[in-house]
């Protein structure tokens, strides 16, 4: 029984090896609640969020390349601008370090209800404003720093920030895209590495790193570990076949079954046979 | 007429080639206020402290050797642990930072008026200790990210930061000598650069780069010119002799005057003849 | 027909009493919601939280036998540390008095979504962890008062707090239970009153006077007041018949009905014979 | 003895008055600590700062000719812009109105070392800039509502918001000039009254109430007798003499004593001749 | 196909010529979400509440009548009192503004989940009460200013703030009754306008605009047009048919459909008949 | 060489046997900067003033008299009101913990700057007022908890809260006079120990604790060391006579030496004759 992130949908030659050996597969990033949201990785989401705005500040400093801009300023000089794209976990979790930082920094989502409640959890230190192409130009266009957060659970992230808008930008100005992992939000990103981290965009520095959570390995796993543990007792308390029938969004985890590819989206993603399995077939 | 940092102390060359061209050298480390404040360095340990924190975060990142720690931490998980050694502009602007970065605080001083401050301002997230060599040892040994910003005006730093502290840090652990142009404040520390920012200290990185503020250049420039601006204006303004006669503060600033070397603490340094100068000299 | 709290569980007495007087009792302890939560115990949970730091902090003075730390401490000193064991709404208002008393918070909760509500509300002055016996045993430890507020509605409260835990704490440190109504959360708890408050266990305090809310009577009456005041005014409204038959939350609390012992729950308690009741019985 | 605002300096007929009646007139408006502060005018200053925000929101209404704009916007749209001049007690109390309605405000000014408390206080939400032609010219052309706060004790205001810096406003803005008691800041500024309070320049509303405090009478009552009670006190007690005597702050307030003026600024502004007095000629 | 706020069941004229003309009539005000709320009302309710306070505070002004109390207060003297009757979306942001500009602020709401939430939210510096007939008289007879902000989704608000309340006022008080649109929740209030905005009510000032967000246009415009865009995008993108097929809130908001009269609310106000109408007679 | 507090005014035995045994006593108590605050005296005055709140809350209990209040109330319920009367160390440490445990805090002082300042540091979350006996009565007559904080250093505390006053109280509430050690500002305040510490006013619960830092001794311990051991280590550096020449504010609080009585107000206190000393006799 394996219990871990699979990723197998871009993977034929790791799904058929787990196939031939009868692996009961189930996959963090599948375990999904009936809300619908993923909880094996909003972890991964909070770290990446937070991670976004101390890794995107030292593309601004002078030695990187950047246009030399201490997100806070000081006294009598104004502050770097932020501009954050998605309201979600990782564009909360990144305006608290922004802000915390001492930016100015703003937040668009088009979920009016969402910004309701940033603007009730953060007073009126964060401008929250509705998401539009014209909004988010205009916002991207004055930012030293921006994060693309635009993460949509289990589809493809639109490219909203485009190369027009960064045109616009100061150079040395920076972008960080959260989004990579599902094709990024921002035109011409490519995935990038903690080694080789960034791209150049005309002057505008663009950071595509993929696993941002790993750099910080510690809090990480700390992070992971707290939200896989109960699946983890569950499993081993009740044995996988109890454990999987009795919790809906674990049993939405299982993506191979003793040979049988039961993920109708893995299936998808390798081009093999999916074989439909309900909790009677465990 | 030369008005900036001239930093003549270590440059017998240097001070040499002003005094033989007759320059009226007035320098901006040495203009100081009656309060004994150094108005024109001030901006600058506002840029430092705030950057030791921006910079410091890094080096616990896994790629550049660090532990791993987040300084934020995510719901669930601890919260890195800064330790702040001198509450002065240095250490309350690293505060600042760190705390907004989510991180568990502590800032030490032996000024306790100065510590009351920092508890009316910052409230109780800040933990504000009273520091000598025990509670320092104790909050180095906790830290995941120290912060040396022991700055005594025109003095040395002590080396208040030993390295049997730095051997009870946990590996991967970081330290910012922020006070490393004063000689450091860290057993060990030699000056780093920018290209070359770190030592490791049997695990722990040390972070010692001369001239932080160089990395946000932008932000530093114009936190400098605000500080700066106002004296330039009086020399343009009234002519070098009347806008010295007229204020103390720059007339503190002359070092060099049309030949004669008349700041005894550079004399002393290049080891010339000190030549006394007073208003009816100018 | 009597609407308060009722607690016939542990009564046979009473209950017998009750029926045989034909009443139609209704109990605030067993009104409930759909969505499981109990709205007549909540506002003496709030008070019990609020109140569990304010008696916490007079253990740990000197004359009460305790280590002579002040929560707050002040500017120089380390502040006490207070760990708060479940982050429902006992802890949650525990929270909010200890960290306005100036103490270093630790909340441990095992439900992350509850965890993040809590960082966005509170920001990152209180430390938020993922509840295990490992984090609760280091939290514990460190603590100068601990409170038990593990509550889970309609359940005995788990000892999570184990007497290995209390003998890793400083002497003179202590625990207010909150949790005692439901059988407490501390190894060791038995229920103490206002008058002998406390047990010694190995130089700890530990605190678990039963009825918290009591000490602050008129505080008490108005929280208890606006929960129930708008189901007396259905009950005087429309008669308890159709007040019932209305409110599903409501109708949960009826115990006894007119010489009937319609709740399974005090059923078992008492080991009498449960009469099922729809409300075509009413 | 009369002890209250004289305002005699341009009042050549009401100070005749006064000399010819030999009364001994004490004017608020001149009494000053050694440090040279005017404690009898920071009251005023106070209500002045708070209420110009709430006055000058008004004139953003559609209604009074404005330009529409709420100070604090709502989720989803941006908050209203809020320039202000000048740092002292006005521009303070302006500031914490203005945050509070939820405005993005900036605040000019050319102490720094005022700018830090400023920062320290008000945390990030306050952007500070250091106050030049230049930063004025671009913190006023991007504000909704631009508040004239730059008041130099004892000296004529500068106008240092000039009507080529309006002429870049979006039509419908506004602005109030605090300081037009002692002449204005803003260029074309003249004072108008709570009846007619406002003059339009080329779109722009310019509010240049005199005595803005006089719309809050009864706030502003208190806080002036706050202020003044402790000097009535010891002129009731003690006799003028004796007070007076005992009082350098009071004594710089006398005016006219017994027949002679007194008051070197007042005999200027009046043309008439000044009699030097000592605490001995009283 | 018209897409705007209608309101017509008080209009029987218009409705007639909407009927007669064939229109897709969908108003805005009864787009319902299946949870019940309003999500094209909401926006104007957050204008409404804040501007309520920036317009009440003027009322409190002696040229306008008032008693001359400045909200905020200044140090030394007491602030003004604010009392807000509902805790909704009006409450709110009424209760966020007068916070902000320093006034002592009590909302009161029946709803104890909601104060709960306001309590997480505003922290201690809001005063949080249980709304009954008794806590709204001792409210509203401390209060200088009282908020009306009793709004019940499609209800007509009850009259809680009766004469006799207002009896008890301070002389020169105001209160404004944002739910004067749906009736008013103060005893005697008419709609008033922007140009006659005031009626005196034994020595109160009562403010009864109707469409108060009209004031602050611009706002409001980027404030509704961030509600209604999505809808406006579904019905451009996917014809009226499809949209309104597929949205279940949007089909709420349909009125009128190419000659029938298909809101039931509509056709009881105007006394037409009403044409049942389910998604197959698109 | 004795250093302690050695508070000999009131203890002539004692004095003498220090004089006889030729003591050089310096006392902790009049040690004194050039400013004329009592560096020896503010971490108890810090440590009394956050203690005052934490221990008067109780008495507000109904086991112990009072009214049953809950200082912080919860939502839905009014708080608990605390008046402060002074608003020197003493006052705003108790306003920290009133405030952080949720009260609703009127704090009174005098001096308008200081009140200025509070309101800088706190915000709107606390009232602050001017003192005078018509405002000190009225927040008296409303509190529920009183704070008599009113210390003048080296001057008998005046007894502002009159029986007057308290008799307007609610029955049960509670007064904490932490001028105790200068003779009380409470009408009939004795001073109490921690074992009998309150005494019963007309109802009203007086506690008057002589040492209220004692209760906390672990705290206090290291709140005075931090203040005592950089004379302490001059002390023992130097040697008494270097130190006391060296430090002015030391030798203030020389009291004996080597038989002499130098301190003259201890010499009025126990009625022997005072020797003047200056430096040049050590």
């Amino acid at each position: 029984v394996l219990f871990t992130y699979l990723h197998l949908a871009p993977a034929p030659e790791l799904t058929k090896a787990l196939l031939d050996r009868k692996i009961v597969g189930i996959a963090y990033e599948t375990v999904q609640l009936d809300s619908g949201s993923l909880p094996l990785l909003t972890p991964m989401s909070e770290v990446a969020g937070k991670l976004s705005v101390q890794i995107g500040a030292r593309w601004l400093e002078k030695e990187n390349g950047g246009s030399g801009v201490l997100l806070g300023g000081v006294p009598g000089t104004p502050p770097g601008r932020v501009a954050i794209v998605g309201g979600g976990v990782v564009g909360t979790n990144a305006a608290k370090v922004a802000l915390g930082m001492g930016a100015a920094v703003t937040i668009l989502d088009i979920n009016l209800d969402r910004l309701r409640y940033l603007a009730d959890v953060f007073g009126s230190s964060l401008r929250v404003l509705a998401s539009d192409s014209h909004s988010i130009e205009q916002a991207v266009a004055e930012a030293d720093l921006v994060i693309g957060a635009l993460l949509i659970p289990g589809a493809k992230a639109k490219k909203v920030i485009t190369k027009a808008m960064m045109a616009k930008m100061r150079r040395g100005s920076a972008i960080v895209d959260v989004a990579i992992d599902q094709g990024g939000c921002v035109e011409g990103a490519v995935p990038t590495s903690h080694e080789n981290p960034v791209i150049d965009v005309d002057g505008v520095t663009l950071c595509c790193i993929a696993n941002l959570p790993g750099a910080v390995a510690r809090t990480s796993t700390f992070a992971l570990t707290n939200a896989t543990f109960p699946y983890v007792a569950k499993l081993a308390d009740q044995g996988y076949k109890d454990a999987l029938a009795a919790d809906p969004a674990l049993f939405r985890g299982l993506n191979v079954l003793r040979g049988d590819l039961v993920c109708r989206a893995v299936a998808e993603g390798v081009g093999m046979k999916h074989v439909a399995c309900t909790i009677a077939d465990l």
